[in-house]
């Protein structure tokens, strides 16, 4: 097997670099300095335990690629990214070959089936960060991070357990699962609070108001009749697998909604308050709480405000949470 | 009510025209060629009964129209180019007014949904083309078209209701539904051969291709438990309101996936025949004839086949359809 990781940002890199280190025959597409840095000088790999640079073949686009019956594509970009990255890898000759939504929310499986007939989901449980053009850190250890994988909509194969071979060989733990969506659910909700993070700073005291997105989620999916696992910090693998710590001369772990704030780009807020927004609209729930926090990126990105500088406090107040 | 028109091309066309010209306020958004010829004479409106020239306010983008509560926003692009529109939209200040997609396939009405709460479908029956900037045509009397109207995912309100006597002044016919998708199923079910006037041309005698592709859609959309409203040609409310006519020195009937292709840009394929196919692979039901007719979509987009060009005997032989 081949791995064609599409997008070397956090998690890409760490698994470009992590799999290619173990003797997997990997190809990275990424694009702008990420892309210029790999290939003058390969992926640094950061974790608590490890600090190596890994030599990593990558390209600008599947252009460049000759794809083989034996490659595995993992999609690794952002949900908003998705669409055309299919679009590309059709043009470049891509047909049944399996493709792994590495990705957070539940929207690009079912994007990637419109295209392609064999699609797979890949719960990502890898608190990692892309700071500088050529490194990719992440802070768990023993293991690089978790992923849950399976067929979409359902089932697994064999290209889930050679996907799952291949990166319990790299310093990853990996798990086929049956109905790898309930998973992807879980994760979903651990991702409501990334907008938060985004506006009011990594620190802030958002407790209170993650639980209420998280419960206002809760309902909404008991009522469309979506089958959720916890994958969150009481799932049992983390204990054995994902003791975070930290990494010498790198900041504190972060999430991919200020990532992406933080360079300027768009944010996936659509896909993760937003796909609890629209499930609410399709069923009658209203979702107040992750109505606000899209509205929030919304505000954010129209009128230009720094990440980090809004209110908790007035959030809270407005949105009647203590 | 004002009606904003995002897609003046041949079904936007004609109804931006037709609603002006009956005495409800139009603002038109459109590109390119389109935009200069609408701004510098208004559209010509011609149908087998009228040859007329409306003046219609046209704008380049949602950034330059000030939003009001009695708007009332149509979706008039394809659907590969929803997204960016329904973006374009909200930073433009749009919130909770009606989004009506009128347009073909049943994508659109949910990834609007996923932006704005208000979302409502509308099927599109009026054989209208764009040939020219500034002139749109539809082959249709004495109604310009007929359409199905109702909000989204499911019921009717006033939005439907105001929508549907604007152009019932308009000289279209417009009917308020309880379960408009199922009508718009029943309208992908017509579209699935666009791909084969667009690859064989207009007059290729390909009637068995046709009833084989709706034949195998028909047993997707039963096996997923969709209903479908038969909106054809046996539809009784055609013969009353839609009889088709020939317009001095306009070619004959084409259909958007011919124009797209004739005009070189990507082709909605993926939302008409691409639609069965994700249902298949979700569902289970093998469709190799809609898969065939995405192959070739992509084939003429990757090798710039000729519109018209392709053999139609060969590739019913090839398919097995005679």
């Amino acid at each position: 097997m081949r791995v064609i990781i599409y997008g070397v940002g956090a998690v890409g890199g760490v698994l470009a670099a992590a799999l290619q280190r173990s003797g997997t025959e990997v190809i990275g597409i990424a694009r702008g300095r990420m892309l210029a840095a790999v290939q003058a000088k390969g992926i640094r790999l950061r974790s608590p335990e490890v600090d190596e640079v890994v030599p990593v073949t990558c390209v600008a686009s599947p252009g460049e690629i000759t794809f083989r019956a034996d490659d595995a594509i993992l999609l690794c970009m952002k949900t908003q990214d998705t669409r055309p990255a299919l679009d590309a890898l059709r043009m470049a000759g891509v047909t049944d070959q399996p493709i792994f939504c590495v990705q957070n929310g539940v929207a690009n499986e079912a994007m990637a089936l419109r295209l392609f007939p064999n699609v797979h989901g890949v719960t990502v449980m890898m608190p990692a960060t892309y700071l500088n053009p050529g490194e990719a850190i992440t802070y768990s250890a023993p293991k690089f991070g978790m992923f849950d994988i399976g067929r979409f909509p359902g089932g697994s194969d064999d290209a889930d357990a050679a996907l799952a071979e291949a990166l319990n060989g790299a310093t990853f733990a990996a798990y086929v699962k049956d109905d790898v969506m309930a998973s992807k659910y879980g994760k979903l909700l651990m991702n409501l609070g990334n907008i938060s993070g985004a506006a009011f700073g990594p620190k802030a005291a958002d407790k209170p108001l993650r639980a209420a997105l998280r419960a206002e989620a809760e309902a909404v999916l008991a009522a469309s009749g979506i089958r959720v696992e916890d994958v969150s910090q009481t799932d049992p693998r983390r204990a054995v697998h994902m003791k975070t710590g930290p990494i010498p001369d790198a900041p504190g772990m972060s999430n991919s909604t200020l990532q992406s704030l933080q360079r300027g780009g768009s944010v996936e807020t659509d896909y993760l308050n937003g796909e609890i927004a629209m499930l609410g609209r399709r069923h009658g729930v209203p979702t107040p709480l992750n109505d606000a926090m899209i509205a929030l990126s919304v505000r954010m990105l129209r009128e230009g405000i720094e990440p980090g500088s809004v209110s908790l406090d007035e959030t809270m107040a407005a949105l009647g949470i203590r």
